[in-house]
């Protein structure tokens, strides 16, 4: 019988995530599995709160992994934090922003939205008219927008939120390791993300992190978290409880690549790792220029790790990448939603965020051109 | 900085899951990630709906591993099979029967249980009473109970349960490559299962099958699914769609590791792999007999592949298993709830059952007690 992992070949991974991923990380994961209350698993556990406390800017405590991909952390955050009727903001300008809505809406929550343009910011204007109209229990934003390539500027719009008694949830799921995250210094109570971004290690895992509020809210909560899975004041007991007590059976493998992407990145320095996605974020833009490719987004909100480009007039979007993946073996993302067939999505995350790597995309794309 | 995946070991997972893992499966975990949305993922998904099928003993379509280990599958079947203020009959004898009235308790149904003294199998007269009392509208129950080691007799109970026209949920955790299940001859609307047990692959997927009959309640609930990361009427179009819509980015490598821990077993041929487990819990019983030690459960419920042995009088629970792990680097499981001190819980899964295995145990435990 034939088996396809045979057919698997090192595929240059440069769209919105998964990214690359480095060769200490594959051996990580394929690590001898042990159990998980094994006390070299327990410290294992411990040392990953740090490091991504490191990463996320907090001293929260609550600072694990869920087990389940990026999204499962979106629904983590909105499931402990909200309770029926309650009043929920989003600030949506994408697909991750809409996502949030249809999480908080199936929650039972009151939701309004702001909905911006694809492309934009989310404007400070916009946010000060939903707050003085409405006292809001929780509001969210996406720190940085994958389908889009936009960069909300956060610095703004924490100090705004903070104005308020709400809730501050924040979707990091594609700037955590790739961008400056001050969760304490920002407010934020609640704040998620994944593995395939920046952290370059398989997807599969989703930080999370809740502030002492955050706790509050969720130990205080009039009804049970109706999801059992994502329980956070169970989870909390078997991730830092001292008791450790049992809730599920954490993917022990998975953590172990984690802990090795975090490892990485921390021995890297975490500001060298901020300059070098900087640093190739501007390297793409000298090689678009010669190709007379654009970015979607203005200057000012650019995303350093997610570069959204304009598909030239005439170009086939499918043609390109199915070439580019065939050929070349190398996997970029289409647009989603609104932007399907208008932009390409070039993901400079991590262990992808190379100029070797910017420079056999582009090379591949001027032949293709 | 000291890296603790250094000292990470091989153990033997003699415990209630994780299980020990081959070396074909962790080389294959660590094989090059590529997108969830590449030509060849995609047949590999293909390929593992097959294999998941044949070892379920199901046609069912919507067969797929779901993105979080065993409790996310338990949760994917009720949230998307259940509505507020139905009725549902839980068969509960151990920690997985009780966590399932936890489960629906929080979404809200009116649940009502059988609650089985721990060790003992569900009584079909329970049944009974209980279904010519009430209309239900959903009945469930674990195949194997980890927790205690007992095996629900599943020919009469889905004989009797398909007198009803309830929803019949089964919890195939432990089974699942351990023993036959008939997923289709039974008349089961939804299975899930973990790959930490007999599939002897690492946590981190639950493999899961719902029935026409299940998707036909899905498709036409009142209300949306109250938690979009598990909503299977969207993630059934990634896994099985023709347009292969994008949900949530797919845990690739974890994905890797149960293709190939599937493909193992289908290549030693299902039927072995079941006389492989009955095999080896026979031979446990003549070690057992030889030191003394007894098992939990009457001999007809008995699990092959997980049992729970009673502990001495005098024998300190935590002491054995301590030495096991430091000084064998043997890990066996503790008793869970009113279990605990009481019986240590030994496994014999996948690429555990092994009379090498068993023997290293016992020439342990002979040194110790």
């Amino acid at each position: 019988m034939n088996n396809l992992l045979n057919s698997i070949n090192e595929t240059l991974l440069m769209g919105p995530g998964p990214s690359s991923v480095s060769p200490q990380v594959y051996s990580s994961i394929g690590k001898s599995t042990i159990g998980h209350l094994d006390p070299k698993f327990i410290e294992i556990m411990d040392a990953i709160k740090i490091q991504l406390q490191t990463l996320m800017g907090t001293n929260n405590e609550l600072t694990i992994p869920i087990s389940g991909t990026g999204s499962a952390g979106m629904e983590t955050c909105f499931v402990n934090l909200i309770e029926k009727n309650e009043n929920v903001l989003i600030l949506n300008n994408g697909v991750f922003g809409a996502r949030m809505i249809d999480v908080c809406e199936r929650l039972g929550a009151n939701v309004d939205s702001i909905n911006q343009k694809w492309g934009e910011p989310i404007i400070l204007d916009m946010i000060q008219k939903k707050i003085d109209d409405k006292k809001y229990d929780l509001i969210a934003i996406v720190h940085a927008e994958t389908s889009t390539g936009v960069l909300n500027p956060m610095d703004e719009i924490a100090k705004l939120i903070n104005t308020t008694d709400a809730l501050f949830v924040v979707d990091a799921v594609t700037s955590l390791a790739g961008l400056p995250i001050h969760m304490d210094a920002w407010g934020i109570d609640a704040l998620y993300s994944g593995t395939q971004k920046c952290l370059s290690c398989p997807p599969g895992l989703s930080p999370v992190s809740f502030s002492e509020r955050a706790i509050h809210k969720l130990m205080n909560r009039k009804n049970k978290v109706p999801n059992w899975y994502l329980d956070l004041s169970m989870i909390a007991n078997y991730w830092s409880g001292k008791k450790r007590a049992y809730h599920h059976t954490a993917p022990i493998n998975m953590v172990y690549a984690l802990y090795q992407a975090l490892y990485d990145i921390i021995q890297e320095g975490v500001d060298n790792v901020f300059e070098k996605h900087q640093n190739m974020h501007e390297y793409l833009l000298i090689k678009l220029n010669e190709l007379n490719l654009e970015l979607l987004v203005e200057k000012q909100y650019r995303l350093p790790m997610l570069n959204a480009i304009k598909i030239p007039e005439g170009v086939s979007d499918i043609d390109v990448r199915s070439c580019l993946l065939k050929d070349y073996n190398i996997e970029i993302g289409g647009g989603l939603g609104d932007l399907a067939g208008q932009v390409w999505r070039v993901g400079l995350m991590g262990y992808t965020a190379k100029k070797e790597n910017v420079d056999r995309l582009f090379s591949a794309l001027s032949s293709i051109l």
